[in-house]
């Protein structure tokens, strides 16, 4: 191995192009709140992890889109999303056959909250820690779910946390990434943040900064294939149209490509984004509402914001990862752990 | 009015090309069964229907496509179902906000017939039936799934049952419908059936055999938007590829148009098609498998049959269908009592 | 037969809903321009239509989205517009197997008008008239394509004309359709305008008003399979998005299936729809646009104005059709005709 | 510059996965030929390239889909591929403003070679070459496809030919690349042949093997966005289905990423996959057709082929392209010339 992984990340960040927001999370677009729950003991090694984006997408609707790149996942939904182009709950990521309660759970959060709401789009998004944890026996539960939304908050932990307690990425331990790029439109900075849920890739894949890592440390990795998932969530305050956020998502493919991913035959992988900007009153009733839209002439710039937000994000779930033991005494190994050892 | 109900269905029937399965369900097609729960007292007006495609999809599974009309509705597990081109699950059709317990309570019933199963796809569909239930009180749960199941055979009833007790589809009672359409392919008898499960529709579009019978029995409807939705189920013995079965599925939205359809903008509307032939163990670790599939120089037959179940499936979930009285004492007339009263 | 086609004609007016413009065609939309170009002499029965929506809309890009019915079909420029949302080129109509000539004409034109252009995307879209015109032989090129365009007016003829010569519908004479519809949206009057390019359908499925009438006068029509294409293209004034644009589209099914059109495997189904309201100027440098955009709770409305417009314009190619006699002396009677005869 | 493009090549092959073809091109797929016919003379650099899928796609069709990365381009034919899951032509390359007479040319070859022929669906795709040729003024016609058609064999050359005379990738001399990968699938050896035409990327972004060498090179490249193209064709031997093949189809952008490309909002992006295993006859009036499709469990060896085969066919188009002086004396330098002047 010719690179320390600290030298790894300098060479990294001297490939970025832009700059990061503050907390270099999806928090940096203002009014995104995350929240994580977990249970990570013996066997049970999952979590939930809940993105408000912002204050009650349900009574204001928020322009958004979705895409996907390999649907063996159960994502819920994207549908209603890639429809109509607005987003009217949170979003709850979730371990696979946990979809059911977590769904059941935000729906029934936002019948409190919404005291005339009588059909509402939930957004559930799940990726498979089987290996880590006893998925057949242990799902996250509406208690669980309600844990998230109570810890939501606009600083939130990475790695081995919230659903991201039991994934493994390219053999190594994964979970919850996130990054921003923020850049300047008509003079003006504007944020693209990335939250990903991170359980894919093989290690002999794993390329950071075009070093091939993974096959330096291969011999660490947990033996698995490609069978895992990536979601990524998008969030922004560029006004952007619903049509361009589809191509934004579009884009996210390349971000993943980027560490070396392959999408797997075996992996859900699916991108959702979303604005802050042109949000919508439920209750407004004009004929016509005014929205700004950016012009496709300037949307190369985001395009790349999302490769770089996406790339980065996937990055961080490993990096903040930590080692986790869990169903059948299996572990898993942090890259920091791996290097280590190396 | 110028014709009776019965005269109506005459004249429908002459219309028809087809001959009938024996059932004129979805049952005709060998080996699916239907099974209906519900609750039926007061406010609660709401219910549970699930189709299993065969023996056991998990093990076995059976190639399918779906494919979406408007997707202002809650579709769960249809991304995967597109992607792959199989089916793995049973299907089951319940209310919006149910959605979530009803998926928990089809993976758990997975989890326990599946020694195996780590991961699984329910296919879960919805309608709104807010109308004549309670729907932010009243859920569906794992035991009214689970009577669902336990009901299932290859004889079930029509109308305000199951998923449908709540349902309303041209302002009058909808529910459950089903037919099937026989017709020789290569010298042998073949099947397409259809399952449905109707709460769309003004009663102004309404339309049977050609007539606008709805403009006619207008006043005793049930005064409420085109807000609902409509799911199609398709069954088929013939061996059609996935990619054939996309396009079947795209022929229900003409199917639909004939009763009057109009596709609103908050409607549900998704078609999901699977055959029984052709179904792949899913222990088979061959590299290649050997599939017979339809020419497609014979399918428009096929998509005729498609149009033909979807259209008489959807009149029946009306014909069938009782007078039902729920939620806050609101009290839908079925098409029958409509024409009584006229 | 119960009614004369007058009679028909009356019941069919009564069921529509909306008021019609002044034309009933898709110039009723301000701006809008049709011209049409033909051989018809012998086995030459066919010719171009060319649709221009706006002044010049590769200065000033349209909103636009397109929907693919049944895509056996040689439609070009619909996936650029589909990601982008915008049209940027007149729209030609013309034969299946002259489609390359009258692209190339196309794009020829627009690079003599803008001296700047350096890539464009025309949009051609074609049926097949084989049966009235001998396609391998007879090809339009770049002379009756530029013709089509200096005849283009806000007045224009319909049926067995331009594009729609050779064009066989129903086994009845088609080709070339239009109808308008106008509705208030906050008190100020709307119009959705179709044109429809028909060469689709068996006899047996004509359905008008609700009356099977294909299946009276079936023994005068021309022996086919159901192995042609429609062509829909919508124009509007009102102010939506291309994601609502897209919707729109996916109506038109909705509105051919109500004369009896079944979608055959061989047929070339798309619509195409775009906005007048809210272009852009090519030039435009700034990095945000101002757009006013239709609030998707009054887009019911728009909905059905694009059904009831593609129905009656697919009609009206039919009625103003011609009987006419092309390759190998076959003749395809009018509608009108068929009635005459029977 | 730490590496010379010598050490370069030889890192990527030491990252490379598969086994190459004898020929690493395309036409290690048996029966695929390629054939190139160029203008290189001052401000006309362009010209046409075909892919003979085999000896005649029109009587013997090919399974086939296509998949859309960004479609800001004139693509022809796709919809009716991914419609039908079939190809039933040759596919031509050329420049933009040319798609017309080029779609015309291959349409008047498949009419004079095939005596029934009353429909056929051209693939004709195409990048823009207006940096070094003359758009406006030169168009391919005819003669020009029917020497590229003339020529056609299973060896042809790489680069600055064909199609891809004009063509500028990274800033660099872009145009025609190819390679293949061979692997076992249940022991006998399959082929997936990869052919680009390369008209895209930013010379900043361009990576090999990890290594960002457009950073170092950057001086020396033209000063354009990234506006052009990229055109990918696979080829296989392996039996697989329409819908597998979708879904390889969806993994070009994951190949492309490899060298650095960021999928730029006016690249015209597509991906169109065949398989030489079970053709269809056209005239085979059977009502079903036996066919053999890969086990999806074996199929991630393919998405994996088709990633390799894609970042080296691009990676080729640079290496193997000569500098080129054309239109208003503008010169692309090869990247071999770029590093020799570094």
């Amino acid at each position: 191995m010719t690179y320390s992984l600290g030298q790894l990340m300098e060479r990294f960040k001297n490939q970025q192009f832009f700059q990061k927001g503050k907390k270099n999370t999806i928090c940096d677009v203002e009014g995104v709140k995350v929240g994580h729950a977990m249970l990570a003991e013996g066997d049970a090694q999952t979590g939930v992890t809940v993105i408000l984006p912002s204050a009650n997408p349900y009574t204001e609707k928020l322009r958004a889109n979705a895409s996907v790149i390999n649907a063996f996942g159960k994502a819920s939904g994207l549908l209603q999303v890639m429809e109509l182009g607005f987003l009217e709950s949170p979003i709850a990521l979730c371990s696979t056959l946990s979809v059911g309660n977590v769904w059941q759970a935000v729906c029934d959060r936002l019948i409190e909250e919404n005291p005339d709401l009588s059909t509402v789009n939930p957004v559930v998004l799940e990726c498979n820690d089987s290996y880590l944890s006893d998925i057949r026996t242990v799902h996250a539960d509406k208690d669980l779910t309600n844990q998230a939304f109570e810890a939501a908050s606009d600083s939130f932990a990475l790695g081995s946390v919230g659903a991201g307690r039991g994934m493994v990425s390219f053999g190594l331990k994964g979970g919850i990434g996130s990054a921003s790029c923020v850049a300047p439109i008509d003079n003006k900075p504007y944020t693209v943040g990335a939250l990903t849920l991170c359980n894919y890739g093989r290690l002999d894949d794993l390329t950071i900064a075009g070093e091939p890592v993974g096959k330096y440390i291969k011999e660490l990795s947990t033996p698995t294939e490609d069978v895992g998932s990536v979601i990524v969530i998008l969030a922004t305050d560029i006004p952007l149209s619903s049509l361009q956020m589809k191509r934004c998502c579009n884009r996210v493919q390349t971000g993943l490509a980027r560490l070396g991913n392959h999408v797997g035959h075996g992996s859900g992988e699916f991108a959702l984004m979303y604005s802050t900007a042109n949000s919508q009153k439920a209750t407004d009733k004009n004929a016509f509402v005014c929205v700004t839209e950016l012009n496709d002439q300037h949307i190369d710039i985001v395009f790349r914001m999302v490769i770089e937000a996406t790339e980065e994000a996937a990055l961080r779930a490993l990096l903040e990862a930590e080692t986790v033991t869990g169903y059948k005494g299996r572990q898993v190994f942090s890259i920091k752990e791996a290097y280590k050892r190396k």
